[in-house]
């Protein structure tokens, strides 16, 4: 695998080897069947149990209660951002809550006010969404039909240690950039939903986990495709599904049960890998500086800024030349974003902390000099 | 690749052995990139080329002029059924047609009653969907927002020859089925749309082609992944597109543009493959029913019944049992369907051929037989 890179990418974004060597071993024809996963049918024996599999993973690693659908879908977080309030708000509801916490849970809000009061009770816009709220910051409506939240926010770096407490309204979570790194309660959500490319699998499928006494909300009115109770009823067959991302969900989902042995696991994993670079940002005087709050940091995207912009595009190219890719951190935030997903290998991380310490030793001093010239 | 069988499924479908050995061959890691395509951002420079290059490869075989635009969507034609109504009866329009002609046609249109006035001009339900209007049978209304049909039917294998004449009514065109399987003139319709998993990639990517000027249509009130404009002004790409499929519509479409040599080659090839089977249904003395009437047959789905449902039970396993596979036709109209899509290989066609060549000379005298005792 000496051709592969260490992919920083926050989406999509690295997945097991494993998982690929097995879906290029079998990308001519699934065995026993003489034909690729490309090419048969979503409503084939074969397929049936592709997606069984992956939903049987998804309900063992999250612990899913029976009284859960987990639903297949297409169209990303951005369709979710309608599909929630649509399908939530109905019967006569008209009222929602949101906490907007970075730039994801801002869109999600903006699409919700199409469709009925859509109050932000908490918003981290005045700190450049550098922080959560505490639970006891958070009064939400005991009428608000939901309230929705981004349990990671992928841009900013910053996620929640634990769900917000909404008592009986509805908790949504879009875990589209944590989902499946740490164990969740799925019982305190009534939709726990996450896009698959950053954690999961490829673009293309996103994994709606629904409290079934939610489902009578859906309106007949709404768009064939946008209804959730029409999704769950056909268990995800309703349409063509997703059949490749599936099959590579099925096969990551796989990966974390065999391999890596359970969501606990991946999550010890996984703060292990980041404290490796925070420790740096930490200990490097004011070079680099996180954009999270300590706190709040995240443990799938750490983002922090250099010195200048010159350093910036500096760091990224070096570490381009070393098989370092995709570190530049979103245009809204700046600085470097390491995207830290479960399939980022030690190995990956300890070579950008390698890299950042030597890069910091470098350039210090200059960074410093410089912005005495300034 | 012996281990291959002729899959004669409706969709997903079969796709060329060239495109599949190129994306098995890279699926590890991009030439010169050294991730996988399923790992990297949509934002990439890799992945701009990619979406880029095919978008190229569909204008180039289709001869989309430069005012419309090529957008790459998720959802399947079941979103489309909502999306194409949402947005065109935008501005105050009340009024649509529909030409119902087969299942998928039929749940389109049951799908726009939401949306507006749906006035179904032409409905072949009488005949069991067998045939197609002429365009003189039709009277489109002057005030619809458009008219809406399936060009291929899929489940009946009924498919049009010519576009139905519309005047200045924008044509929308489903052609899911028939996408890419000869030359057609983009500029009659205003909008011709087709999921992938047919003849041009695999299930998760729907290519929508539509004239520019009906993108003021859309209204900003529309939930946002279901606006054509806000597609069409970020080129696909407003949220995370699917990659991979998109991938691997890029390299079916360079297969159709290098190896096949252009729509009207594949044309030619695609008339000759369907011939093989409908000249041993009509030669075979009524033991073979073409579900069609021949004005109207379907170069792409072969469908025909045999003299029993057992015969055409024994007629699925032998088939199978020779190496061909998903012959069994929808449950709505029974029997056999044999797809022929654009990458179904001539020997595979010529090998189905001889199978009910054989089959009809075996069993013939026994159904009459069995007839005769009924």
């Amino acid at each position: 695998m000496k051709d592969r890179v260490f992919n920083f990418s926050a989406g999509p974004a690295v997945l097991p080897e494993p998982v690929l060597l097995e879906a290029q071993r079998d990308l001519l024809a699934l065995p026993g069947v003489g034909a690729s996963i490309l090419e048969i049918s979503h409503r084939s024996r074969t397929f049936e149990k592709i997606i069984a599999d992956a939903e049987a993973n998804l309900r063992q690693l999250l612990g899913v209660p029976d009284d859960y659908a987990v639903l297949f879908l297409q169209g990303g977080a951005r369709l979710q951002f309608s599909m929630i309030p649509m399908n939530l708000m109905g019967g006569g509801r008209r009222l929602c809550n949101y906490l907007v916490t970075g730039s994801w849970s801002k869109y999600a809000a903006q699409e919700a006010v199409k469709f009925g009061e859509t109050k932000v009770i908490w918003d981290g816009k005045a700190t450049n969404y550098d922080r959560l709220p505490e639970s006891s910051d958070l009064k939400v409506d005991p009428k608000a039909a939901f309230l929705y939240y981004a349990s990671n926010e992928t841009i900013q770096g910053v996620q929640f240690r634990d769900e917000p407490d909404t008592g009986d309204v509805p908790l949504v979570c879009d875990s589209s950039s944590d989902f499946l790194s740490r164990p969740v309660e799925i019982k305190k959500y009534g939709i726990y939903y996450a896009c698959a490319q950053k954690n999961a699998g490829p673009a293309g499928v996103t994994v709606v986990i629904i409290r079934k006494d939610l489902l009578p909300r859906s309106s007949e009115a709404l768009p064939g495709y946008l209804n959730f109770h029409t999704h769950a009823e056909a268990q995800s067959l309703w349409n063509t599904a997703p059949t490749f991302p599936i099959y590579i969900l099925g096969l990551v989902t796989k990966w974390l049960v065999d391999d890596v042995g359970g969501l606990a696991k991946m999550e010890s994993i996984n703060r292990s890998k980041s404290k490796l670079l925070y420790d740096v940002i930490d200990s490097s005087d004011g070079f680099y500086v996180g954009h999270s709050q300590p706190k709040w940091r995240s443990m799938m995207n750490v983002s922090f800024r250099l010195p200048s912009e010159e350093l910036t595009k500096t760091f990224v190219e070096k570490a381009e030349k070393q098989g370092m890719t995709d570190l530049k951190g979103h245009r809204s935030v700046g600085g470097i974003r390491a995207s830290l997903y479960n399939a980022m290998p030690v190995e990956g991380v300890e070579r950008l902390r390698d890299f950042m310490v030597e890069f910091c030793e470098q350039n210090a001093g200059v960074a410093v000099a410089g912005q005495q010239r300034d």
